[in-house]
């Protein structure tokens, strides 16, 4: 019976701004990925999130970003190699210190936003990024786009990496994801997602804005946790993984 | 022979602000207290302050504060317990994390600013604290002004506690510090503030501003890293110890 | 015919995170309370928010709080006088410059969260919100809560004052606040609330917590922005005052 | 009697971190470039340090930057032109705002550090500021790097440009500077600064890295303000235009 993980990011509320279901996808997904407070979320939400994620044997991920907070991460900083490790290194930290203390652990480091898109090609901050993901004394698994920079630089320092899926983005024909600020780059319709990955799991392929099938390589498949309709979303997925005979499940060792 | 701890803030810089000759303190203390990017400190300085920490043989300590960059730290913040408790594990934790990777780890914690002089009266923020500190998994030290709420607050949990010294702060009668916005709260004048370290290394006392001898209990003894002349400040009470016999050594384990 | 004005806060939102339905409510109140940037209120929100307002006739106040982004300037903060001044001078000056950009400008100020509790007691840092509005260029109105130390600081200092009743807040004897941590603090039932503003415009009195009427003087009505349902309460409350024969109009010249 | 502008970055301070010598360079420079928040400078340096300009007669200018304190506005952001539009727009309101509150105004606007150099070649970031500067209700002039695309934004617009010579700063033969991470970029011999602003006022030319004479046209002269020894090499750049005949006073209306 083939094992497939699920998973989503979490954990992005700040102070009074609320985010997301949090406590329903808990009950969906196998990994979350946990904002770690420098472009999204404050300490308790961390601490509440890393407790619900160990009671629901959820495995924690450290979901680092750019420091900007006002901007979600989701603009490229041109950072420093230097600065951006040290970044990463101290998010990862605060995530895990808080994970071990309610029980937990982070076991894998999912770059969020722009940054997410900047390891794609950017070597430098791609480098710094698996440099922090080697050095911290935990043992880490670095998720990330197929093909990209900084699993290529994961792979060079032995890092364990993962590769995802994303089940609700729509994919050129050279298998990465279509510019998010295109018409028709985040599908929302829960029976086109699940076709999607219908076909993921029967054929390993994907079907390309051009109506081509490229292959995938994955170990993880992700699903939005902030879209209206997420939690359906996730649990209309999870219902085709578990269709096709999959168990749900982390990745992560 | 007697040994005895030194202890001064560090890390306190922040991206083009420097603050403090950290390099050179870090050649006279043994135990550094490390900003944790709450009040001061970025991701870089603490990697490189850790780095250096680790080389000389300084424990390090978990400088934790209220979040308020612009305020330094320096005013209270009525956070509310639940909160503090996250906002206090979060630092730790971060700064746990960077001083592990590069070969240490943080050993006690000591609060800063105005949240040090909350959690000498007030019994919710000391009691955050406290449980920040006893539920972290590392093995840590709560450094604080005997007699205060937090110590009280620590020893109720079982977390072992140390009490400081400030050789270059006025003490009231009540062996209390003299508020710092009064005129001869803070002693500049590296003669007089030795004389007070012999004094309290011969007797076990301290002279207040009234003229009285008070009794002080003690397990480390603070300067201050930020001031102009700290490094010489740090130099000359380091002497007065060597001069009486005693090794400067961290308290923590 | 009477003319009464009716206030609500507004453009706090932050980056990614949205709070209230402002586009709605700007079609409801005469006066909109918009965050400065400090503790919510991203400058697009900002620029976007002014242009609605004046494009609907609503008056614009400056929503000045707290640099406390995570705490959403609910936290008391012990700031220094001159911190505080420099801080509501910033941000009432951020707030008019893109108001008088988009045609309106700031007719009022109008303190937000824990700076609005505590300048109905705290002296110097009421002193400090009157300074500012009297020293900066605008002709400005103080909106506050009638008796407070901040409305008799601007007083003192011949800044015209505004003085508001809170129509879905609880009121204790004396006409001040139930702290809103109690039960029973916040109002939620739209019928009550009618009720209460009904009351107020026949009699000119609101029924306290214990069931006695106390008189309250008013120039405005404050309404919540950011709960659930508050743009029908909003609404009903506008019903009211019409259905009373007033005119809902901005009490700022 | 030929007229010339000398400017420098001032305000850049940040709570207890203090940056340069404001007092002393208000004393030599005829425009000051006031950090506004985003990057540096809190409140109350921005109140000092516009209260001082105007004793003093300088001009006071907006050096708006990115919204990145831990980066010091040193790296580049790719914000979206709507979100750089009202961040400039903030930053020159809440910086006018306060000087008008002590006697001034804003009458230019200088990019600082990654935002400068962006605006060089960045179309859209530089339409975006160019439209900040001229919808602010303020007569304004945008400051910056002759041939920069920011300049040709203004002057599109009709917005009045000033163009700047780095007094200290290497030039390449296409009149550009010479990137400051390279040996040599920034120049600190006092005598070798004062000889080519010498050949600038005579020739209007500048000796490049390569020793070619290119011809520069400026309206300003700028040296750094938070470097050691800024004040004296200010004090004898302003002795050499002295010297030269030409009046040091600022080119803002």
């Amino acid at each position: 019976m083939r094992s497939l993980d699920l998973n989503a990011d979490l954990g992005e509320s700040f102070g009074r701004w609320r985010l997301g279901d949090d406590e329903a996808l808990l009950g969906v997904v196998s990994s979350a990925n946990v904002a770690c407070g420098f472009h999204a979320g404050d300490p308790a939400t961390l601490v509440a999130t890393c407790r619900k994620a160990v009671e629901n044997g959820v495995a924690i991920g450290a979901q680092v970003g750019y420091r900007d907070l006002a901007g979600f991460g989701r603009r490229f900083i041109d950072v420093t190699p230097d600065d951006l490790y040290a970044d990463v290194l101290y998010q990862i930290s605060a995530l895990d210190g808080i994970a071990r203390t309610v029980g937990g652990r982070v076991s894998y480091v999912k770059p969020h936003g722009a940054l997410y898109n900047a390891v794609v090609h950017h070597e430098a901050q791609a480098a710094a990024v698996a440099r922090a993901v080697a050095d911290h004394p935990a043992e880490l698994v670095l998720l990330g786009l197929p093909g990209s920079a900084a699993l290529r630089a994961a792979e060079e320092r032995q890092i364990p990496v993962a590769r995802e899926f994303f089940a609700d983005r729509a994919y050129d024909n050279d298998a990465t994801l279509v510019d998010r600020r295109l018409a028709g780059a985040v599908l929302t319709d829960p029976d086109a997602v699940v076709r999607r990955v219908q076909q993921l799991l029967g054929s390993g392929t994907v079907a390309t804005v051009d109506g081509n099938d490229v292959a995938i390589d994955f170990d993880s498949i992700c699903v939005h946790g902030d879209t209206p309709g997420a939690v359906a979303m996730a649990q209309a997925v999870r219902a085709a993984l578990e269709g096709a005979g999959a168990t749900v499940a982390p990745f992560a060792p």
